[in-house]
């Protein structure tokens, strides 16, 4: 049933980009099936008890195959869940070239998050929606940023979110990693229209908070996918796709 | 027959980089031959659903071997080539060490793209010609670039399309990646002087909008191809190089 | 019964992380079992002679696995043990790709140390607590802090020091590397509660000193472990997991 | 034969570093020869047509074994070179860890070029001496230095050239990389005696010229060779030695 | 025997760190033990005619596992030495992470030299001493400091110097780089006293020479060996380190 909600909790979120060896793909076909079987069925496990939502990263990064988005109240799972997907099969095969983990916390420039579709999550708990696509990336501001005065990075953020307010089809995820991880923000945006949001980030570059950017790379755009068909991308044999 | 022209939708873009390993060229010929046969297949039969172009980096790069250029109107087409060219029997040899993902866009500073050589195509859809030589590179501004003004920016593009129009023997192809991949641009020159194309990039080092550059870089120095003659240059032997 | 403290002398302090290669969970569970065996023996052997303290790394990150910290008199104990742990079966699949070396030394900001919550161990001698967390970081200044007065820095750091005096569930260790290895200090913060040191880090995101920062990452979130799960969380079978 | 020369033609320049896997020095004495053999033979065919110089950095650098130098008026003669040198047995072992490619081009600066020791070149026309050792540097200016105006860097070059010119012992050639690949030239300085290169480059640190600098790095010392030296020197066995 | 001084003549320096394969560590005991005895015989043929110190850094980097310092009049050594260590049996898992290429040289600073110990060398020849560490950094200064007048830098260096001599437990030795290799210098620092290194390093951050530091890193402790035990320092197995 995933993650059942505790109000006021904070939760620990994880994503995990994973890729494997080239030697994983001479293995034979029935090999290989067995251990997408087997990981998925770890991965599913796991989606009782906490909130996954799964991506494929083939095709629109050439150095990661697919990602884990994991969201717990209890740090430790994320450890558990490790040790189990590395404890497959295919976990001799993969190695993970991106993690990023960060946790929920309510914003000091938004008083309550009102998304432009629903409403249905508090900035302390995530609510993935059902958008085909996600875009991940680790941000960290230049220090002078947090040299302004409290008013004008609540001007700079008020015209940050007014121009992310004109493009409703992207909702936004926002979570924290300072002193937990290499960045100080993960952003998560979701979609069902890459172009929207290109045109969003575009924009963007123009506003003030921009200026202050240190680092927004590497950038990741994923497919919404189930466990299965995230599985399936990561090697197509044509006789299976001509049927 | 390639990707049917849909006027007025954008699409997909993707230049996809691939390195064989080294233990690759120890197989026995045949088993290479094959392996490469199997390969051009997958190739061939997408030519005739996408735009596909095939180049090979062999001799121009020490970190990739062969480059395919797609063109698409739909996302989940670049992860099924993908999955598919990787599912192949020499997928089991590949790593794809660069892979700029990109969509086309109307541009703002250039009203009705006009080429130097002929006008076959809007900003939306890509055609590439039948130059022998492309050069690509990912392509970032400096975010100074974007607190000027529009007419500042807009003077900037002027004599920076200026200089490019003196050199009419190159072609130009702009996408975009804002908040789909690392760059904000990926950038593909075609023509058949590449001491042409050293030239106009040295005239451009001096031009106003250059010295907003982040980052130009890696630059790949591409050689058309067919996908036969592309996976054929990957080795030679010398007996066949001598028939 | 660990390293006996002896007042006035100054201590060897490493944080070694380790990663397995994928391969070696090919490897059938007897073998693996019987070389996490071995390698326990060999921390615990060191454990009674010097400091030793043993971390988890998965699930935090995708680029290390576990990590070792230990403290000694003797910098040669530190090539012994490394030795030692590399000289088992596991070390034939272990990389170290962090490794961070620091010595102890009197701080010229602090007269004398008092921690959050006890006060039993002086700066020249480390006494990790019983914390589930630990949070490590190298940090280098930039030259220009080394370049204000005494007196500037002096009250830099005491506006530091207070921010963190009001964190009182974080323990800070302070050790320094000033030639010994890439970064100036090496900093490693014991808590139970996450979210409280993520709050403290952004918090002091506004402090001078915190503007004086040049390189501060990595960051490393560690679970406190016994060697024995430490290593058994390096993979789990899901038949065990259910136990 | 080597390349024979067409005036006013401009020359494709490339500089491939190689380094062999450790793995091939496990390899048996006689496989190792027999590999070296061929690689050698492919060289010696290629230099009855294109210009191509040996030169070993064993003992000079850690991440590359030897080097060829080869220019040609047909980029795609770079291309087939590729695959004929990877083509080999040897070439599965083979790795291109540094690459670099270029052309000639007639230098705004020097109306006609007149090197130190003879003048038997035009800047079109590579003509490398019998020199024992080579540095090879590629280079990208700040982009500042192209918004000098051109008595400004006349200027600056005039010093430069001065400089170069009271160290007689050491030839340059520069060739341009510019939109080819990521650097903007390739410098390569012939000489006997290393130090005089060493006191040269020290004392140009101070020039003008050198401000200007974004980035000069990987520097490689070369060492002139004959290809059958070149290969000798990857692994010298000390029975052999002793002869 | 050494190398014999030949006075006024400048010296070849070269820091070379190697690492073994984890692989290398499952060969059997007996296999390993051959390899590093052959190893060991080219070391000590070599330290015959040329200047060679043997250091471990095992448990002091993560990325390197020991380092020989060569000093020679003739650069075709460094290759020939090079040759023949990778020419062992070892040598088929060894890489070599990190190296450095460098000469003597008199210093424009330096009238003559008068170490804090003893003076039995010019700076033109080294002579290491018997120190138990060695700390070694290739250091990069900024353009800047080139631009410095000759007064206002041998004011810094007559800082610099001052400070380094309240120090006399530690012998620096400097070589130079200029055009050799990627750094302008190669520091290595002789101690018995590891803390007063760092102490010694920390003070020196609030010199004028220090702000004009482009690059320090990276830092490597090294511990002074015989070429046995440096060799016999990769691996300890629990059962000899009882005896």
């Amino acid at each position: 049933m995933g993650l059942e909600s505790q109000p006021g909790r904070r939760q620990y979120v994880k994503f995990t980009f994973f890729k494997v060896a080239p030697e994983w793909r001479r293995l034979d076909l029935t090999t290989r099936d067995q251990q997408l079987a087997e990981f998925q069925e770890v991965v599913k496990d796991w989606a009782e008890r906490n909130l996954i939502r799964c991506y494929s990263t083939m095709g629109t990064r050439g150095d990661t195959d697919f990602m884990i988005w994991q969201v717990s109240y209890d740090l430790e799972d994320q450890q558990r869940i490790a040790g189990e997907l590395l404890g497959t099969e295919l976990g001799g095969w993969l190695t993970t070239p991106y993690s990023y983990l960060s946790m929920t916390k309510n914003s000091q420039y938004v008083e309550k998050y009102s998304g432009p579709e629903r409403d249905k999550f508090t900035r302390l708990n995530l609510a993935p929606g059902e958008h085909k696509f996600l875009f991940v990336y680790p941000l960290t501001k230049l220090r002078g940023w947090y040299g302004l005065s409290k008013e004008e990075r609540q001007e700079a953020m008020n015209q940050h979110i007014a121009i992310g307010h004109t493009y409703s089809s992207v909702k936004l995820n926002t979570t924290y990693s300072f002193g937990l991880d290499d960045q100080e923000f993960v952003l998560a945006f979701e979609t069902d229209e890459p172009g929207d949001f290109l045109d969003l980030v575009q924009e963007l570059r123009g506003s003030m908070s921009s200026a202050y950017t240190e680092r927004d790379v590497p950038i990741f755009t994923c497919i919404a996918s189930t466990a299965e068909d995230m599985l399936a991308a990561l090697s197509r044999s044509r006789a299976r796709a001509a049927v």
